[in-house]
């Protein structure tokens, strides 16, 4: 094998673990009655998704040799990978874990409220219509690609997927959440996470398979470095602005703060991991921490129930990487090359992404909304859904043998 | 390091976690008073498994140059690997981490009932009397490598382990199950899984390392693109599979299901992996998915006590994908090849396999029944046999500080 | 990419994972109110020591060229890696998550009754004043390194961390647990683990890891398959040796032994893993296994209370590891070369790196506590850390939904 399909492998395994590793971060963060359903988003995310990329959707995600590049690629030209290259195997597959998991990330915005039917009518459609074009506008040869060279600017930044996973999947999850409806009980306090050892299991499994996501595809040991060293001290930096941050406002420290702050730095890093110094990666850690810190609480008094912070998180830090990149990239930035393209194009793609993701995310809500009603009966969310649902309790801690 | 060496150390690691993951995948699955219990069959298989491999088990799963190919290859020739070419150790350390889940993988169908010592003297037997001579028949120059020469067909393919692994470890859960008889309280519904999210961790692990366990020997960048999208979307498809099974017949969709129906895909691509196409390794996934979930209820009916599963699972999909590619193996299969020899001898070592296992199996129980009596106490399986024969409780989330 | 690189950033991921792994094993091991806690010293450990060795610490390890080597390399020469070459971006990445481990290990000296400022402030003058320069000494061109040459005998070996890691982490822990006094309920078998699948999760993190940390550095094939094959039977062994030593005292076989005792073998065989036959490390991880099992119970006969047992892990079986070298070292040790070089130099380093960072771990944890009291208010330490120091119970397993 060659080293850098050995990597991607790798990769591949490292990002395939951050589903599951999703499911069991927000399978925590939920209350106790609503663990499976949340789960079952992700598992079910990874079943559909899985199967659609191999159908069509890796070919949607493409532009080939002689493709115009319009709205995505052509479907039918890797249908079933039947007359796609073995040669592209490596990187389909490597895709393949990043449409299971942009899909995912979108399910914390409905916790305790949606079936799972509904879930997953949108997310073949979300990953059909939004996710393979985006991912095709972003890194497929697409429009945004294009952007720079249309604009006589830099070219945009995007790295492992501050538009195209982190920010669409953060404005679908503001759609879908204002579709759905808040949950009965919302408010300030009313939930509490139902397992802070869960949550860590799940944000080590991401952090872990964040290095895959976002090194995959280096090109040379220096850039894989770089990287490396990002990924990770970004990761800690948004630790320490979470942490910084509740203590300014005289928060005690959380377990549950300390793992959001390492995945707010991770999504604010992601676009940028190989066009930053690592000071700079460090700042932006920093900033990502603190901004998502403050930002989670913004739903209570906007009044839209993203349940997991979906918004808060992904949205927010996607949003603030990606422009980052427009002040600090090496060598194209405001501060780093002193001219203003960059951060155009930046702001373009994340006003774009983000624009189109929404109003897509929202036409398909509506659409399931109006085919299966979308959410549970209240009864059976003021049940519990998994019982009620699912047929299925998370836990079974006191049982007697019945002999 | 050569790129082929750091993708096998790779998947050493990946294959490594996989049974610690079974732990997980099994403790979640029992009730919440024979965790421990459980967890130490996997535990101890890699405490014993992994030393005997050094000691003599590495030398039986290979015929060296000089060896005639009969039941296993000489364990001398590796003792305590004191003789064993150093550019060996990448390979006996990547067969060291098969040994031990193949091993631990039986335990399944004891839950609740077995002790330790007991459940050590069997997994030491069937390591050295199956799992080492099969492997050496399988992949190290024995007569089922050499079958489609004998027979004038194509050989048989079983890349990652359907007989070795899979369908060897089903066949010994069975005759184990039937030697150490049903628990006090077998009935349907009587055991419920007591950690949902434990399942769900130990089925994260299980399909990570997955990727190594069927990629690790790829020899090329395709044939690892290959395998890589196979192994994911075989396992995708078995979640869909088992979904829409229990969705015909009526059930609520749960968790256990989806992360036993990518089980259920895992194992039926294991040894198919590298000779399907993907469109076929989706319809594999499903057929493995939907055969599983249907397979796992027959244990009431013909009343053995496989208490979680490792029949219904491991046997029944093992089965599948290794006869499968007697239809759809790329080029040589009925259907892709035009004739009936690739179809013939996948059968002959699907049955000669599981015949061979089942009935050592069965000869070692019953031995090791003879001498330790194999169950635990009917008192000490009513009252919980993690309180009392190990001295340890799973959980402890009421306590006192007592100053 | 070159092969090298692409294991060793592979080997970052798997060390990575390991301080998280560790926040879930230590977890594990605590009562229920204190959970939180004691995975925040891990997280804690990540975020500050993270941002510190990007800011000076790799420097610190490391001579330079021109650089005299004396305590500790200049901080200012890789000051925030300004002016690092990215060629050296892999080994510094690698490198971190090597100080966030050695780091976070200390912190299972203090379960229950120590804040997460004080914690914090320990760690970030521990990491500075005895991680990086004993690094340094080690692995950077220091003395420890040049020790051999100086005596006319054979180098000092320490592949991966026996005295830098293990014995650093293990000494500082007696001293913080000396400083910071006994739990208000400290005696045997008054803190029982709360969940034994945390702490499997927990250790199958670290194992997994482990291939990591051990191998990430080798140079060639025949070497990594050697380091790999040790640390895998290593850990096997240290299993059975805890096994086997319960079984001779008659006690019951808990998957905590279990886990511990893999770890145990683990530790020891850190420093040895690229000097030893195979047939050495498996004797040397039943003598670790036993070892520690004996030593975990010295605290209380000698009455400092290391909460989770650093000293008897870390310290014990990292001096066994570091010393067995002595004897068995391919090559060099007393039984395997014939002369006692070797094992002076492996006394020599063993005694300097304990005392150092025993001392120097007193004094800074005489600082802290004349700094912040260091531990909580005794009424905190009863009530449970969680809820009053960090405002968050580990699970919120009941919960009615207010609609």
């Amino acid at each position: 094998m060659t080293p850098n399909a050995v990597w991607m492998v790798t990769s591949t395994a490292l990002v395939l673990v951050m589903t599951p590793g999703l499911a069991l971060f927000y399978g925590g963060l939920v209350r106790v009655r609503s663990v499976v359903n949340m789960m079952m988003f992700s598992l079910s995310a990874m079943g559909l998704v899985g199967v659609l990329w191999v159908l069509y959707g890796y070919g949607m995600t493409v532009f080939g040799p002689g493709e115009a590049p319009g709205f995505a690629g052509n479907p039918l030209k890797d249908l079933g990978f039947i007359s796609t290259d073995p040669g592209s195997f490596v990187s389909a597959g490597f895709g393949a874990t990043f449409a299971m998991i942009s899909t995912a990330l979108i399910s914390g915005a409905i916790a305790d409220r949606v079936g799972l039917g509904s879930w997953m009518l949108f997310a073949g459609l979300w990953a059909t219509l939004v996710y393979f074009p985006v991912a095709a506008w972003v890194w497929g040869g697409g429009w945004i690609q294009k952007l720079g060279g249309m604009l006589g600017t830099a070219d945009v930044i995007d790295w492992a997927g501050g538009t195209a996973v982190h920010i669409s999947a953060g404005a679908a999850a503001l759609a879908l959440a204002l579709v759905a409806g808040r949950r009965i009980d919302f408010a300030p306090g009313a939930h509490r996470p139902h397992s802070v050892p869960l949550v860590t299991i799940g944000a080590a499994l991401l952090w872990f398979g964040w290095i895959g996501f976002n090194a995959g595809t280096a090109q040379n040991d220096a850039q894989a470095g770089l990287i490396v060293v990002n990924t990770i001290v970004a990761a800690t930096a948004g630790i320490m602005g979470w942490l910084a941050t509740d203590a300014l406002r005289g928060r005690r420290p959380g377990a549950v703060g300390a793992c959001s702050g390492a995945v707010a730095g991770l999504v604010a890093i992601t676009p940028a991991c190989a066009n930053l110094a690592p000071i700079w990666a460090i700042l932006l850690g920093i900033l990502a921490g603190a901004a998502c810190a403050v930002a989670v609480e913004a739903k209570y008094r906007l009044g839209f129930d993203d349940s997991l912070d979906v918004v808060g998180l992904h949205l927010v830090a996607g949003a603030l990487g990606t422009l980052y990149l427009g002040f600090f990239a090496t060598g194209t930035g405001l501060f780093t090359g002193g001219n203003a393209g960059q951060l155009l194009v930046q702001a373009i793609s994340v006003v774009a992404v983000a624009g189109y993701s929404f109003i897509v995310a929202l036409l398909i809500a509506l659409a399931v909304r109006a085919v299966t009603g979308l959410r549970v009966p209240a009864e059976v969310e003021a049940d519990g859904i998994d019982g009620r649902h699912h047929g299925e309790d998370a836990y079974v801690l006191a049982e007697e043998v019945r002999s």
